[in-house]
């Protein structure tokens, strides 16, 4: 993954995954970071029968979940250190049922602003059929400065 | 809770709370329907701290998953018999943090149309301190013919 | 109109008439304002046949202009003097045809933050068979110090 | 431009540009698309001071009105002959402000469904300093049947 950003300090790989594995959720729907650069993340999950709808496919809301966190540390990994990411809004289009043995979000920036970042995300499923893209989203993130 | 709507069949609250309890992701987040009646719908469901982002708010994600069931299930509740239905896109506008003791969604048709419906979510939190808009949705639905 | 927000200074009317009068775009598609209170503004305007698209409907990007606005105005009736307003971002849903003789926007805050407001806002038209819904949005806005 | 996207018959240019003259409101912003292929499409216009907001750049709702027909004239050139296009809803984020001599939007496919699709535009402005993107929009599109 090659990157048009500068992070804004080296060790932003180490922070981008201290608040990630802060994320309680992340554990329950047993996903982790595949891939970090400057102002792009990689994260995957595995299909779990108890994040379904009533079809068997992965709730929206579950796919919203890991590109939700995927535009938000995609944004966090290009701040500086004395600030924290918060999601203002996010949209998602649903393309294709969430049917597979693994996902992974793929989160990017679009623009990062000193207060306001936009990011994108995609999530693929992976199976013996391929690769199919499930979902896009595009998200609002603020840099919320500490103290 | 009032209604401008008419359900297209008697049994529709039976229908939803059907298709309601095969969604695995409701168990496993702890949520259950308080209220039902045509184009509205009421989801609950209490804090869990596996379900949180880092600094222990509920993650966005999750209020995205209970929300998007209550804008489906709003929808579901005016469609006919022979339709199921689907998410095509949503938008979530986050306003405060998720923090409480308890959760509820409150989901409402904007548009039935015969392809194409739009409703609208809004997530309250609960707790000592009263009552707190957290977040807004707004979501795109498609009933699905089957066969 | 009630409100249960509380303007920032007195003279919020005149300066929220101010910037409008300044958006030369509401000169060009004769819009005005109908009235305004802390926190909600109607806009209103006359059917064009050169803002329309291929089915003589007003183009929906001109629905977004007024309801733009809309959110925009609402959102600074709100702000302290010291600041202008800026759109982030915002979503549309186009619920029937804009077709009519006039069509009226009514914004109005959701939530007014410190930096971050959200604001939602429908479209109306009227005709001789009534009134309709045309389209519903949701805006983010941000207050932009001077200096 | 190359595309991954089949047209459903060979006419389709000259059907999207006949549509887009239909489009009145296209005149009045001074728009010509100035590229087309299977499921991609460039629409430009120029600055325009009767088009702009309070700070002379060119209003958000013109920048949608320019993005909406790039995404729904991408979305058209890969629909069979029998429907016409529809937009359901669309969001749209502000990156940075719509100043510069001319402005472009760039329109593509992002899923070609049966009756749904998705499709991403985005705008660049251009000037003596170069060029610049300004916003960027994800459309949802109906096909509609006739008759």
């Amino acid at each position: 993954m090659k990157s048009k950003f500068e992070p804004k300090y080296p060790d932003y790989v180490a922070r981008v995954e201290k608040s990630f594995s802060d994320q309680a959720v992340m554990k329950t729907i047993g996903a982790s970071i595949e891939a970090i650069s400057p102002g792009k993340i990689e994260i995957e999950f595995p299909y779990q029968s108890n994040l379904t709808q009533q079809n068997g496919f992965i709730h929206a809301g579950i796919v919203s979940t890991v590109l939700d966190s995927a535009c938000g540390y995609a944004a966090f990994s290009l701040m500086p250190l004395d600030v924290s990411v918060l999601t203002i809004e996010f949209k998602i289009n649903l393309l294709s049922p969430a049917t597979g043995d693994r996902f992974r979000g793929y989160g990017k920036v679009k623009k990062a602003g000193r207060t306001i970042s936009v990011a994108e995300a995609e999530l693929y499923a992976f199976s013996d059929q391929g690769k199919k893209l499930v979902a896009t989203m595009v998200g609002t993130l603020m840099a919320v400065s500490h103290g």
